[in-house]
């Protein structure tokens, strides 16, 4: 298989874009990934969309085909990914496979989702598709509360405490502040989510991601042409995606996401590194038990580690590893099928060096972790910089 | 890019299944291919799932993860592939191009549509996300309003009679009612079709697909281990795909799809065969006048000479071409998602010799046709009996 690398991408601001619709964020994130890339439109000879629930929120199914005539593509393959909100990163692993297998010498990975044309709880119910809707919704449990179970769980276990759940929400506040895309741009205090309103015991509001817009867009070629268009391609060195059971209650243990374990490993073979080599990673912080179970299920910590690191400041910007330098799902925002793809964008901004204030010091290997559901589904990919 | 062989295929019953629900239906159809190709469900390393709208329809999204979950697969990567009408067929090439690629030795392709826990009204209106919601749908026409818009204009084009559009609903429900997994076991006449109740003129209920539940399941890999496990295995000798506006209006011409052109073009010339080669096809008649289209698309007819080959019987069940041997969406039934995959079980069963009743006489080369919305997506398989 082929080497593959990013050589363009594309975001909206994330948030409630009251004046956009699907197309129009289609279109701003597409386009700038195109510019970005140096390509024109006409060169995309293959097209993954990422997303969720285009049919519940907006009525719209067949969004593959919407995207390409959107973006005046030249009628090439197109399709909708879903894997719930690791519909993103899922996307952007296809058109990597696309491009590696040899099947798309240009391949856009785009991702989008508009979930504020509803009320919060049609989008929180439409999000509870992503569990298992006959053994868990139906039988009374909110999304939310199967974090919550986990948190619970963890908390039990390894004795994590709700002001380090509230430190991931206030680090990654921190982080989306230096970013023009994210959501918010508004730092919190742990006293702040502490006090927050409770959600699903011990998740009060500031410990979940919010509901948002948004789009996210990559162009990816075989390495051996990416010079042409980019100066600083970035190669996804390593790819690992698998999957658990739909069910929460039928795992094996609830503190940890085995399908991201998997994933990961995969991905660290291909790439032939150990965690300890990644500087920057952006990972799935849908709610701030998430990024913790993730800094352990990523081989960044110990199992019951992570929690104090984090607290400790080990995870912010030019820490021992920079956690979410976007802002995560929770500062950023999480417009649910762009969301793996925006993780990928805020990689290939880090290792070019070209993100901003929030730029960390060092940024030779990236990572980015997309999860669904409670674990049923995680993606993990691996870029390091071609210089 | 290696050469890909299907070596297995299931399908359940097609039609009203309030017994079963999503999870059962993938049971029945994905233990069915896993049986017919003679190997374990541990084997799969790639699962692709077709489906349209579960999240409308049943409120479950993920089902890639909950497919997995239930044919106990181990913790491969899933997703769920959605392309409207066209889903199955977009998964079993998606399917087909990891195992071409190298990313996956032993892919399966799922397709699967629940329908029919909703009324017929939701279900249509939900079939119209296959359209455009904005500029189509909200403007009051209907899914069958598009395909409406196609008869009426190919009957002032070429001369095309509703007799002839009666003609295919006829042939199809014949092949049906030879077909054990039809949703219909039920011949009907010209004259029936003509006097049934009118949908959209020129599309009476009888020029229409049902709205069924059902699911399809097809086993790829590599072509040089096919043998290990099936006698005749089924190569893929052709695949192409393609993309064109979601809008009617937004088309040259609506007497044709040229996405279905596109992607048939490509077919061909990977399986250097030319349309007279084609022994036996299922096609994507969705309304009878998709099928008239179709055989003008696919290159099997002229534009305009269509219409009356099939009604003067060239199509039927050893005519000079079989088309839709299986009954097609007309006859066996349409639940969306697995209808691409059920074609391609109906191919692998011709070449191999096993369609039972409705055998053809000679079938050396198959083709599968599956249409997405109006015509905004196509793909186009060929297939070829390995002796």
């Amino acid at each position: 298989m082929r080497d593959v690398a990013i050589i363009g991408v594309g975001l909206t601001k994330f948030g409630e874009r009251y004046e956009s619709d699907l197309r129009s964020l289609i279109s701003e994130a597409g386009i700038a990934a195109i510019e970005d890339a140096n390509i024109s439109n006409k060169d995309i000879d293959m097209l993954y969309v990422g997303n969720m629930a285009s049919g519940r929120l907006t009525e719209q199914e067949h969004i593959g085909a919407l995207a390409s005539d959107t973006l005046g593509l030249s009628n090439p393959p197109s399709l909708k990914v879903e894997n719930a909100c690791a519909s993103g990163g899922t996307a952007l692993r296809q058109a990597y496979l696309a491009v590696a297998g040899g099947s798309s010498d240009f391949a856009m990975a785009l991702g989008v989702e508009k979930m504020t044309d509803v009320s919060t709880s049609e989008a929180t119910t439409g999000l509870g598709g992503a569990g298992d809707k006959t053994w868990e919704l139906d039988e009374g449990i909110t999304f939310p509360g199967l974090y919550a179970l986990m948190a619970r769980r963890h908390m039990h276990d390894y004795g994590t405490t709700e002001e380090q759940l509230a430190a991931v929400a206030v680090k990654n506040h921190d982080n989306a502040y230096l970013n023009k895309y994210a959501h918010f741009h508004k730092r919190i205090t742990i006293d702040e989510v502490m006090k927050s309103k409770m959600i699903a015991d011990p998740l009060k509001l500031y410990d979940c991601s919010p509901i948002s817009d948004g789009a996210a867009a990559a162009i990816l070629v075989p390495l051996d042409i990416a010079k042409k268009y980019n100066d600083t391609p970035i190669l996804i060195a390593g790819s690992g995606q698998a999957s658990d059971t739909l069910r929460l209650a039928d795992r094996d243990s609830i503190t940890g996401i085995k399908a991201a374990r998997i994933a990961s490993k995969k991905a660290y073979e291909q790439a032939r590194i150990s965690p300890s080599d990644v500087n920057v990673a952006e990972v799935h912080d849908c709610f701030t038990i998430a990024e913790i179970m993730a800094m352990e299920d990523l081989g960044f910590y110990k199992k019951g580690e992570a929690a104090k690191a984090i607290e400790n400041g080990e995870t912010k910007l030019n820490g021992k590893i920079s956690v979410n330098t976007s802002g995560g799902l929770k500062g950023c925002g999480h417009p649910v099928g762009a969301t793996g793809i925006k993780q990928a964008a805020e990689i290939v901004w880090q290792l070019r060096g070209e993100a901003g204030e929030r730029q960390v010091t060092r940024a030779d290997i990236g990572l980015t972790h997309n999860v669904g559901g409670s674990g049923s589904t995680a993606v993990v990919n691996i870029y390091k910089r071609v210089d």
